[in-house]
Formats: structure tokens, sequence, C-alpha cells
């Protein structure tokens, strides 16, 4: 019974929204107040909260601050001790304790895991919370200024119509030739879509069409357009209220880095201490002789990075950075400086620029301390809905031998909350969520396009900061990570249903706060069907999403329908139609 | 379903004991090979390991190493990449993945939070795995040489049979005389119950009976018996094959210590950095001015206190240490130096000496690289064999308000899995396992005779290092943590069967490696019975503990009684009478 009431959140919650937390970025040392509703039926006679200032346990009882429609809101206090403070809320009952984290409520006692945090570090640039993302792979985006282009050795010129040869060498050599120039005349796709921040894959010179191998950090491709189409692309973004970041890889470098270079050819160079060597051999990336990985003890190295990760920004405007295999960075044998390399990355940019980590797997130990903002929601979003929504139970999977799993709405509500319970509220709703990315296949083509739409609609509706790679809003497809990465159909047949669908999200994402800032809580969940609110004071949706058929689920309160949704007094049957979406505004 | 399944161990399970780590002290580079089991009614068709080396994770396929009796032995081998390797099985089976972590198995994806953990830090003391602990409260135990005492001022004279002013502020002000040449004197008696370690509270002079707001570390407290009594206790306990180990605040000193009242004298000394100085107030240890707290960023107070951890194992041969208020040392407001203070406090020691740290709630985190060997098991132990077996439901239950919790068998495993689950192996078996303390009342008040006795079957059987607070192998009781140093009734009336009981716990303990070094698989768990597996390659015991009368559950093999419990053929139901403790050999 408790089992299946506490995956949902209706009989107690807290989350780090402006609901129940007075100030999202409290300095060190203010006192902050946070509240938690309990439902009158379970019976709460007290509430305290538990701290642990400088790591010793504290209990604080909490005041009653409303009561309201069922449910009492308890206030209590928060002093920010330390720069990341835990708390929880201990609920007393006639029937005994209950523990409320983010894992939910608990009868039996939990470790610290899935405490809730506040922390004291700067912010998130506030705009970030806006952002809809829009990823771009600019060899397959959009041709420019293609006649300028003069190919190095390693490359082999593609048709834009060309089929991809996925899992082939020549897959990564093919250039199709899309450029910044080629972004920069397309912006007007980007807002029509409702994107307002482009995420670039890497515009550094590399020998590859994916430039994960960078050949220098010092300049932008010319095949790309080099440094001039950069400002230039960046320019007129900004002029259109348009963000742009970058793609850095602080793992390794191409083998044909002039770093690198110069490390291999001379021994007493200052460069040989940035990688691992042993003789003439050297450590590297996942085996790959072309990524030879950093060594970060290097304080030159470390000095040449941070004055990277600045320059562009500085130069360029450039809004900031998503890191290549973060999870990786620092870290080699028993050196590990992987939080530092975050730190310092962050402390290097500065406090206006959002920076967002790669993690495909759990994220939540990267996430403490003054480091990345974000990281990339595999593990708590796309595996999930990949779980629920695919069609192909295919074997690719992020590298997870087997097929991918079959989870029921149930499972995906459980570990989106399992995975977001581990991280601060702050860290969970800037991570960037995603259906798929140039190093996945094409969701569309694991979920077919009915599916699509509806991870879209979670997508935009949950919390995190969407994105979309540049095609799914048309209806590519890609049954591979390479297949993925096909050219913008500019001049093929769009799926103007999904197009429209997409517009439609994007549209409503950014005109509802409580989509862009707002708590979440899961209403109910079972195999075909979820259901969950977002809120901030004032504005209040209600989502579902529905795989097939269900059971009837009732309205829990009067509703306005939105994108053509019913509406539905208190206690009305939901649809339970499937494949389906609805979203509705709680009419107070 | 499978909620319930999960909760034992018998579908699947690996732990860090021999049965399943080839080596459980790997050093950096080496590989080791892992067991999982899976019983064969899972339908399990491959397992992979997947571990993280650099961060990245990489699965490996595991091969079948045996088939027996139902179940299937998969081999893999890990590559201790880097000091401490997280790793977990993944299970195929026709119905869908399987993952199996240190809290069970799970058909939904789970974070990293109870991956299996491979150190390749320096082992603990080799010696530490067979340790039993008795926990002596020096003032509390046996007069030695009282006469020699010169009481100071803030000390009042008590008989030893005088009941303990408790919650009163001279409860810490009564010093009944107790001292370390009585400890020597009585070491028969600690023998005799089959403990070979005496964890002594502090012995430092100080300015109450409980010692921890020490006024030097440079000496024992006269009161004690000095220096010279210290030294004459180790040595004879050495001689009967007892350790001692000390118990030390890193966190705080008290107001009357010498460094404190230099530091409070003189601005400019060196002393004042050891502490956090705002004009004439100073930072404390939770608000009590009598305990100012130690500020770790000044590098002459850690080498003095590393000379203070160094010098009396290598002055008194002392074997160990337990740092109290652990959870705090070296961590206020934006200081964070609690792992360091850890893993410079264990470089200190060396490593043929015991290092445990108090920790009352979640010590999963201080238990990650190179630090302290264990905790003290309140969290994982102490508190939920407590919500299980109390019958005062008091609330004095470690400053969490309300009452103590009311736990059924199947919470109890669930939560001590838990909590286990969240550090290393050898954490976690040589973290410190206990029923009561000088800081708690008296388990045998809270629980009652009868259930004490079900609390010490499960201290000497469990993973841990068993500690007995002296007085409660012979039904000392205490009702409050001051109430609960009642002197020891060395001429009262003793508990004659509450001391066998403890005696024979103690020495099955010492003549079975399977309850030192064994695995532990959970069996089954309802609410009035828990049973539980130790094994180690050769040697495998059954461990019941029943509450109350319970439905019968049947022997899962042939048992062959020990401590007086009937030998039982496979299929046979086992004792379903309660409170009652039963263990068995299996038979081979």
């Amino acid at each position: 019974m408790m089992q299946r009431e506490t995956l949902c959140n209706t009989l107690a919650h807290h989350d780090g929204s402006p609901l129940y937390v007075a100030d999202p970025a409290p300095e060190l040392g203010r006192r902050v107040e946070v509240f938690a509703r309990t439902a009158d039926t379970l019976g709460v006679t007290r509430v305290h909260v538990r701290t642990s200032p400088d790591g010793e346990p504290h209990f604080t009882e909490a005041l009653i601050d409303r009561k309201a429609e069922g449910e009492t809101w308890w206030r209590a206090s928060i002093e920010m001790v330390n720069p990341e403070c835990g708390y929880r809320f201990l609920l007393h009952t006639a029937r005994g304790p209950l523990w409320l984290t983010a894992a939910g409520l608990s009868r039996i006692e939990v470790t610290d895991a899935a405490d809730f945090t506040l922390a004291a570090y700067p912010p998130p640039p506030a705009w970030a919370a806006d952002a809809v993302i829009y990823q771009i792979f600019p060899d397959r985006f959009a041709r420019g200024c293609p006649e300028a282009q003069v190919l190095p050795d390693w490359a082999r010129p593609a048709e834009w119509e060309e089929p991809i040869p996925y899992g082939r060498p020549e897959a990564l050599q093919q250039i199709y030739g899309g450029d910044l120039w080629g972004v920069a005349d397309r912006l007007g796709h980007i807002t029509d879509l409702g994107a307002n921040l482009i995420y670039l894959t890497p515009f550094f010179p590399a020998r590859s069409n994916h430039r994960y191998d960078a050949s220098t950090f010092d300049r932008v491709d010319p095949l790309l357009g080099g440094d001039e189409a950069l400002k230039a692309l960046v320019d007129r973004a900004h002029d259109q209220g348009v963000r742009v970041i970058g793609d850095i890889t602080l793992n390794h470098s191409g083998d044909a880095h002039d770093w690198f270079v110069e490390a291999r050819a001379e021994e007493g160079s200052v460069e040989r201490d940035f990688y691992y060597f042993e003789g003439d051999d050297y450590a590297t990336f996942a085996g790959v002789k072309s990524l030879p990985k950093f060594d970060h003890r290097a304080p030159e190295l470390r000095r040449r990075l941070d004055a990277v990760i600045a320059r562009y920004p500085a130069e360029f405007g450039l809004d900031g950075w998503r890191v290549d295999v973060a999870q990786s960075a620092g870290r080699h044998g028993d050196v590990e400086l992987n939080g530092q390399v975050a730190r310092e990355t962050r402390a290097a940019l500065g406090e206006e620029h959002l920076l967002l980590a790669e993690h495909q797997f759990d994220a939540s130990a990267a996430l403490r301390g003054d480091g990345w903002h974000g990281t990339m929601s595999y593990a708590g979003f796309a595996r999930p809905v990949w779980s629920w929504l695919a069609r192909e139970r295919s074997d690719e999977f992020w590298g997870t031998p087997g097929p991918i799993p079959q989870y029921g709405g149930q499972d995906v509500a459980q570990v989106m909350r399992s995975y977001a319970s581990r991280i601060p509220w702050r860290s969970y709703t800037h991570s960037l969520t995603l259906l798929d990315s140039h190093d996945t296949a094409r969701f569309r083509s694991v979920a077919g396009r009915d599916h699509q739409h509806l991870g879209a609609a979670l997508l935009f509706t949950m919390p995190g900061l969407p994105m979309v790679f540049a095609g799914d809003e048309v209806g590519v497809e890609g049954v591979h990570l390479e297949d993925g990465r096909r050219p913008f159909p500019w001049d093929g047949a769009w799926d103007q249903e999904t197009y429209r669908i997409y517009r439609e999200l994007a549209a409503l994402r950014g005109s509802r706060e409580a989509l862009r800032r707002g708590g979440l809580r899961w209403l109910h969940a079972d195999d075909d069907v979820v259901l969950f609110e977002r809120a901030v004071p004032g504005e209040a949706l209600v989502v579902q999403v529905s795989r097939a058929g269900h059971a009837p689920v009732l309205a829990p309160c009067e509703l306005a329908g939105l994108l053509g949704a019913p509406d539905l007094n208190a206690g009305e049957p939901i649809p339970a139609d499937g494949p389906a979406f609805h979203i509705w505004e709680v009419v107070r």
C-alpha cells in the first residue's frame, strides 16, 4: 500500500521549486524558509526538519503555515551553515514516523543520499532556466559557404542527400559541407521552432567530421567558416535573442593536436606533461590511440584549458560550454581531479555563462560542489523514456548489453525520481533533457512517430533544459548514432504534424513559468500512463502522457484544457485513450 | 512479487566476502576475480559485470564458473584501474535485464550509490576482523588505586553503589573512582567473556567524568592512574592477547585545554589559529561553550594532533583509536576538511592499528577514500535493532524527535541492507556494531531481558566488529545515556543467564570463521522473524532470530544445530516460537 502511495507525491511533498523554497540561491550564512505540504488524510501531527550543520544532525520543529483544500503547509527555516545543506522532513503520525526526502515518503530510515539539498554557490545564469536548446552537428545542418572549403586529406566530400555509411570507418570522414554560415542563415528556423539556445558540437579543427579529436583549440575549423563564421553566427543569434554554446573535450585531445605533436616530438617540452606518457606509449580515452588523455596535474595544461574556456565567451560572445566525456576528465588511475576540473572550469568561465557536462550514466557525484551547472540527463530522462516508449527493442542502448528494457509508466516515474533525488534541485532543473543526440539513434526510429510525440510532450513539460537534436522536429530518422547524423532535410518532406507538435510544445513552455521553473509532483503512474503536476505560485499545469488506452483516472481538480485538451471538472475521468498526451491548467 | 523476493538474497547474490571476491585487498592495477551466484529458477542466460575505469562505464561478459545445487556461479575479472572500483552485475533473462547491486536485484535502472566497491587502499590490520570489543567508561568499570586520587575542583566523589543523578549537571561531575589500574586488574573478566579488544572512552585529563572535553592530550589523567597505569594496562592486556584502543576528539577540545588557554590569552600565539575566533567569541561544538571547535586549516594543529595519534601507539602500545564526533571534524562553514582529517589521521596512525570513527547517522560519505577503517554502526545496526526489539517506545532515540519507531523484521533487513549497500564491504565489516554505548540508554532497559538476548544474537552473528558496553553482559540497566554509565556491579547480582548467553555467543564467533569473515545472505524476513546465512568457503551458518511466534519457515537445507538448536533436515520446519534465536551449521 505504502509502496504504491509513495510513488506519487500527493500525500506529502517538497521540492526545490519556488512553492517550497523561498530563496533558490541563498548566500552562505543566510536563512531560507522551506515548506512541506501534507495531505490531512495522512494524519500528520507534527513536523521536524532535519539539517546537518557542520555534519551534525539537528532537528527543528516546523510550524503550520496554512491549511487549504485538505492539505497542511508546514514552514521551517534552514540556516545555510555550509555551502551545501542537506535536509529532510520527519512527519509524526499516530501510526509512526515518516521520512520525506526527494525519494518520497518512507516509513523506515533511509540514508542521506536522497536528502534535499540547497547550495550557497553562485547560481546558474538567470536566463538558463528559460532555455530551449537546439543541438547542431555543424557538418549536417546547413551549407552556408561551402565553395570556400578546401578539404583536408582525411575528408571525403559527400552529397547532401547521400546516405551515411554508418558503422564503417568512412562514416567519420564524410564531409557533407554544413558550416557555421549555414547555421547563421537558418536562425529563423530555430526561432520559429521556439528554441533560444544553440548547442554546437565541436567547431575546432580535427581529423573527423565529429571533431571530438581536436587538433587545436586556437581557432574555429576553416571547414566550418573559421573564426569569422562563429563570430557572425553568435552576433546574429544574439540579435535574435538566441544564445550559443560550444562543445569542448577536457578529457583528451586528438593525436594531431598541436600540444600532443609537440609532446611526442620533445620529451623535454612543457606539453609532455599534458599527457600520460610511458616511453613512446601514452594513455588514451577508451583505448582509442587517436585520443590521447590529458594529465590535469600539469599546471600549464590547466592554465591553457582555462584560457580556452574563457577566451571564446570573451572574444566571440559564446554563452557557455558543453563538456564532452566529463565523467572521465581529470581521472586516471590514482589521479582523481575530476571535481577540481569541474570547479576550475566553472571559475574560468564565470557566472554569466552556462556549463553543462556530458554524463551518460549516474551523474550525481559530479553535481556536488561548485562545478558543472548540470549534466546531460541520459540516465534520469532519456533512458527511462526509451525504456517506456521504444517499439524497436534494439541493442542500441548506450553500450549497455542486451535489448532496451521494457518499462511501465510507474517504472519511468520511479527511475526519474530516483536519479533526480540524488542531485540538488538546481542541478536537476539545469540539466539538459533529451530524447536523442548525435550520440544515439534517432528516438523516432526507436519509438515510432506516435511515441516520438509522447516523448516530446515529456521533454517540453518536465524539469530540465529541453534539447532538440536538429531534425527531430521534422521527423528525421536514424537507426544508429552515425545514421542519426543525417543532413537536415531542407528540401525533403517534413512531417508537418511532428513539426506542429514541437512548435506548440515549445511555445507552451515559453509561455508558462510553471513548465520552466515549477516543481514536479507525480500524481499517477501505471503501465500505460503517467500524470504529473508542474506548479509555481499562481500557476499549475497537469500533464498526462499515455502510451495506450488505460483504466480511467479522475481529474484531481477542475482543469482547463490546453493545446486542445478538453476542460474537466474535478472527479471527471480524464481521457483514457492512447497513444496521446494532454495538458491542462489547474483552475483556481 | 519482485519486491518481496528481492528483500532476500536467494535469487542472486554477491558481496565482498571470500566466497565472491578472490582478493579483498588488491593493489592498484591488479586484477581481481569476482563471482556472482544466480538461482537457476531466475532463468539467467548471460551475465555482464559493469565497471567504470576512469569514470567511463564498461561492460565485461562473465563466464560460467560452475553449476551446483540449482545455482549457477558466474566469474568475471575486474581490473583495479582506480583506488576505488565500483562494479555491479547485469543479469540477462528472457523477461528482461536485472541489475544486481549491494541493494539487491532491480528490474529498473538504479543509481550507482549501491554499487559494490573494491578498494586498493591498504586494508585494515589483519587482526581487526577477529575483534570482539569491550567498551569501558573508565570511571565506572573498576577501582584499582583510588587512594592515590586527589580530586580536582570540578569533581564530586561518589560511592560505587550511588545512583547516577542523570539529566542533572552534577551527573557529569560524579567521580566513582574507576581507573586504568582497575581495568588491568579485571582483564580476566574481559577474556572470560571472549572479548579481545578494549575500547577505553577518553583517558585524557578533562573537566567532566566523560572526558570528551580534554584539557590536554599530553598525558593520561592522574585520576585514572596516569601514564603509568595506561602503560601497565596495555602491557598486561597484550600479554593476554587483548588489544586496547583509545578515544580522541578531533573536532574540539575542552576550554581548559592548554592550547585553548594559550589561544585565548595570546592573540598572536600559534594556538590562536587552532580555533575559530571572532574577537573574544569562538566556534564550538553544538553551541557548547566549553567545547571550542578546532580549525584544521592550521598546519601546526594538524601536526600536533597527528603527533598525538602516533605517540600513544608508539609509547604505550595502544592499538588504535576511536575518533569522537568524526562527522563534524574539520567541517565548519565553508571549510570542508573532513575527508582530509580522516586520511591524515590514518596516515599518522599507520597500517598496523585500527581507526574507527563515531557516526550516529549515515556514515557512507565518510567511508570513501583512505580514511577511517570503519565507523560505529548506529544507523546500520543499532537503530534498526532498537526499532524491532524495543518494548519501551521512549523518546530516547539519538536525538531524533518522537518515540522509537516500530519495525517488522523485514524493515530491519531492509534498513541494514540499505545502509550497508552504500559503503565498501571492507568498511562495512570493519565497522563497530553495538546495541548500546555510553551515549545511549542500556538496550536491556529499552528492549527488556528476553529481547536483549535476541539483540546479542544479532550482535555476535552479523558482519561488523561487535562491541559490548561493559555491564551489558551481566544485565546492567540504565534508562538514559548518563544512567547507563552505572558502575560495574562487581558485588551485585549478575544475570547469569544473560552472562552465559553472551559468553556462548562470543565463543561461537571466536570459533567460526563464517561469523567473523563470512558473507551475508538474507534468507527470510517477516514481522517477527529474520533468517540469514553467514558463509566462507567450507563453512556456512544459518541464524534465526524471532521476536515472537511466527508462521513456519522451512529449513533451506540440512542443518546441524549449534548452541542447543535442533538438527533439521532440508524442508523441515524450523522452530516457530519466540522470543528465541537459533543457530545452525549447514551440513555439506
